[in-house]
C-alpha cells in the first residue's frame, strides 16, 4: 500500500492527513492501518486460529485502533498453504501459519516451526529471541521478501492417532499418514506414504481412510477437530514436533513502511501471545486428555526401539538437507544453542519435575 | 498522583492539557504519565533487575514514550524489601519485586513467586493466565490497594551455594542460610537458622561467615553475583522455586486512573517481558554454568532421602497456612491447575526428552 491509499483510508481525513504529514514518522503517522493477514486456520480451530485472533486483538489493544489486523480464514482470499507466496508477492500483507509448510521453498523453514528430535517450546524460544534464531529468520525471509515473527507455539505435539497400535517401526511400512515438515520426510524413510493435508481436511480425510493416521496437535485441539470419533489409539509423545513455533511474518516492503512503533508493537505482541497462547493450550491439554480418555481413547507410548528408529531417520533427513549452505547455518546455530539450554534444564527443570513424581507421585 | 499533579507534569502544557480534557479517557488523554517503579534489585542484577528494565524498555515503546516507567534501585526511595508497603501506601506507584518477600504481609503472596514443590515456570504461567491464578493475585491484591502483574520469571532456581556437601536433612540442622518465603520456613522445620537477607547483601553475608550458604536464582545471576568466589558446591535443581515469578504490581488507586488503552499496555508488555526475559535468562544458564565449573565450582544433586525431607517439611509448612481462608483458597485452585497441567506435560514434554536424552545422549 502506498503512502497515498493509506492517506485515503486513514479515518482522519483530508484535514489531518495533511497535518500527520508534519510529524515524525516516515511512511505514515497519525493514520489508521490495517494489515491483511491469511492464515492456515480455519476460523475457530483451536490453538493455531487462536494465536492468530490474539495477535489481532493485542495488536488493535496496543495500538488503539491505530494499527490492525484484518485476518483471512483459508479460502477467504487464498488456500491454506498458499499463505507463504501471497505475502512473499505482496498479494496479502503478512500470514499468520507454521513455516515447516514451505520447506519446499526452503527446508531451513522447518526450524521455524519444529524439527525432528528438536526443541520444546522453551528451548525453541530461547533459541529464537536469544541464540540466533530471529537473525536467521530475517536472513532466510529476505530471500523472500519476508520479515519474520514467532506468535504462537503449541507446545510439544502428540505423536498421533492411529487405528492400531504401533509395536515395531514396520508397522509405518505403507502406512498412509499426514505429516508435514521434516517429520513427514523421516517417517516417508519408515516407509510410511506421507501428505501434507490442511488441518481443515483431515477430519475427512481419516474418516474416508484416505488416511490410516494423522497427527495433528495436541488434546486441546484434537478434540475440537473431532478425531477421536473416527480413530481410538493415541500416542501422547512425538518426535516430530516437541515445540511448534507459528509464525507470522510480514511483508518485507510492507514492514519496512511501518513506523517504529507499529514495528515494536508487532514485535512484542507476537513475544506477548506466544507466552498467553501456549499457556492456554497446555492449562487445557490435561482436562482434554481425560475428556479423550472418557470417550474410549487409548493413550500409549511408542517403544523404545520405534524411537530409535525415529532418531536414525531424523538423522538422515537432516544430514540430507545439509548440502544447502543457510540450512547448515542455521542448524548449527539451532543445535548449538539447544545443547547449551539442555546441559542446565535437564539439570534443573527436568531434575526438580523427575523428583516431584518421585516424591509425590504423578499429577 | 492526582489528575491536576498529572497534567501539570506532562509534556503537553496548558493549551493542550485544556484541549486534551474534551478526548475520551477519563483521567487523562494525551498527555504523557510517569509511573515511579521502586524494585527489589540492584541495578545490573542478572535476570531480576533484567526483567524490570525490560518492562521499562516495552512499555516506553509500546506507548512512543506516552506512558514511561522511573525504575529506583534498592536506596534510591525505598529499601528492597520495603517496596511493598510503599506501593500499597500510594509512597511509588508500582513495584518489580518477588512476591513471596511479602508473606509476612500475607502467606497467599507466596504463590506468586514460587512454593515448595510448587510449578515450573509453564505450570506457574498456565495457572495464573489460564486457571485463575490472576483474578487470585487481584483479590489478594485488593486488601492491600494492589493491582497484580507478572512481569519475568527466574526458572528453575538451583539449589544453592555451600561450603559442604549435604549428605543427608540433619546437615541443615544449625546451617546458617538464606531463602526467603515458604521454602525458608521449610529449610526452618530441618532445624536451619533461616534469614531473608536482600540480594545486594548476599555476597558480603556469604564472604565474612554470616550466612554459610544461600541460594539466590541460577548460573547467570549467581555468577554475576560472584558467589563462586566465596563458596565451590552448587546444587542445580531445589525444592523450594521451581519457577518464580517476578512480580510488577501497581498501586490501585493509581491503575483505576489508568486510561484502557495504558492498561492493556501495562498487561501485555508484562506478558512479552516474562517470556522474553525467562528465555534469556535459560538460554543463558548453561553457558554460566560451565563457566562456574571451569572456576572449580562443584555441580552435584541432593540426594532421594533429602528430598524426601523437604517433601515431608513442605507439606507441614503448607498445611500450617491452611487456616487462612484466602491461603485455602488460592493452594487448592494452584494445586488443581498444576496437576492438570502436569497430567499432560509430564505425558509429552517430559516423556520427549527423557526419549531424546536416551536416544541422543545427554545435551
Amino acid at each position: 500500500m502506498d503512502r497515498r491509499a493509506f492517506l485515503r483510508t486513514s479515518a482522519l481525513g483530508g484535514t489531518a492527513a495533511a497535518a500527520a504529514s508534519t510529524l515524525a514518522a516516515p511512511a505514515y503517522a497519525q493514520g489508521k492501518r490495517t494489515l491483511t493477514m491469511v492464515t492456515s486456520w480455519p476460523r475457530g480451530f483451536a490453538v493455531l486460529d487462536d494465536a492468530a485472533s490474539y495477535l489481532e486483538q493485542y495488536v488493535a489493544a496496543l495500538s488503539d485502533g491505530e494499527l490492525t489486523i484484518d485476518k483471512k480464514a483459508p479460502g477467504e482470499l487464498v488456500g491454506a498453504l498458499e499463505v507463504f507466496d501471497a505475502v512473499s508477492s505482496g498479494q496479502a500483507d503478512m500470514y499468520h501459519s507454521a513455516d515447516y509448510y514451505f520447506v519446499g521453498q526452503h527446508p531451513g523453514y522447518a526450524f521455524f516451526t519444529a524439527v525432528p528430535f528438536g526443541g520444546t517450546a522453551q528451548e525453541v524460544t530461547n533459541w529464537y529471541h536469544h541464540g540466533g534464531g530471529q537473525e536467521l529468520h530475517d536472513e532466510l525471509g529476505s530471500i523472500f521478501n519476508l520479515k519474520g515473527l514467532i506468535a504462537g507455539n503449541s507446545g510439544s505435539q502428540s505423536g498421533g492417532w492411529f487405528r492400531s497400535e504401533i509395536t515395531s517401526a514396520e508397522d509405518f511400512n505403507g502406512l498412509k499418514f499426514r505429516m508435514p515438515g521434516l517429520g513427514g520426510q523421516v517417517l516417508g524413510k519408515l516407509g510410511a506414504s506421507v501428505q501434507n493435508i490442511p488441518g481443515g481436511e483431515l477430519y475427512q480425510a481419516l474418516s474416508s481412510g484416505a488416511l490410516d493416521g494423522l497427527e495433528w496437535v495436541g488434546p486441546m485441539a484434537d478434540e475440537r477437530a473431532g478425531f477421536q470419533e473416527v480413530a481410538k489409539i493415541y500416542y501422547t509423545a512425538g518426535f516430530h514436533e516437541p515445540g511448534s513455533a507459528l509464525a507470522a511474518s510480514v511483508n518485507l516492503d510492507v514492514w519496512n513502511e511501518l513506523s517504529q512503533k507499529h514495528k515494536d508493537i508487532l514485535n512484542i505482541a507476537s513475544q506477548a501471545v506466544t507466552h498467553y497462547q501456549l499457556s492456554e493450550t497446555l492449562a487445557n491439554n490435561g482436562a482434554a486428555l481425560a475428556r479423550l480418555q472418557s470417550q474410549g481413547v487409548q493413550t500409549l507410548q511408542f517403544p523404545d526401539d520405534v524411537w530409535d528408529a525415529f532418531g536414525a531417520a531424523s538423522k538422515e533427513v537432516m544430514d540430507e538437507n545439509m548440502g544447502d549452505e543457510l540450512f547448515a547455518k542455521i542448524r548449527t546455530s539451532f543445535d548449538e544453542s539447544l545443547a547449551a539450554s539442555a546441559s542446565w534444564i535437564n539439570k534443573s527443570d527436568g531434575y526438580y519435575v523427575a523428583q516431584r513424581v518421585r516424591v509425590l507421585g504423578e499429577g
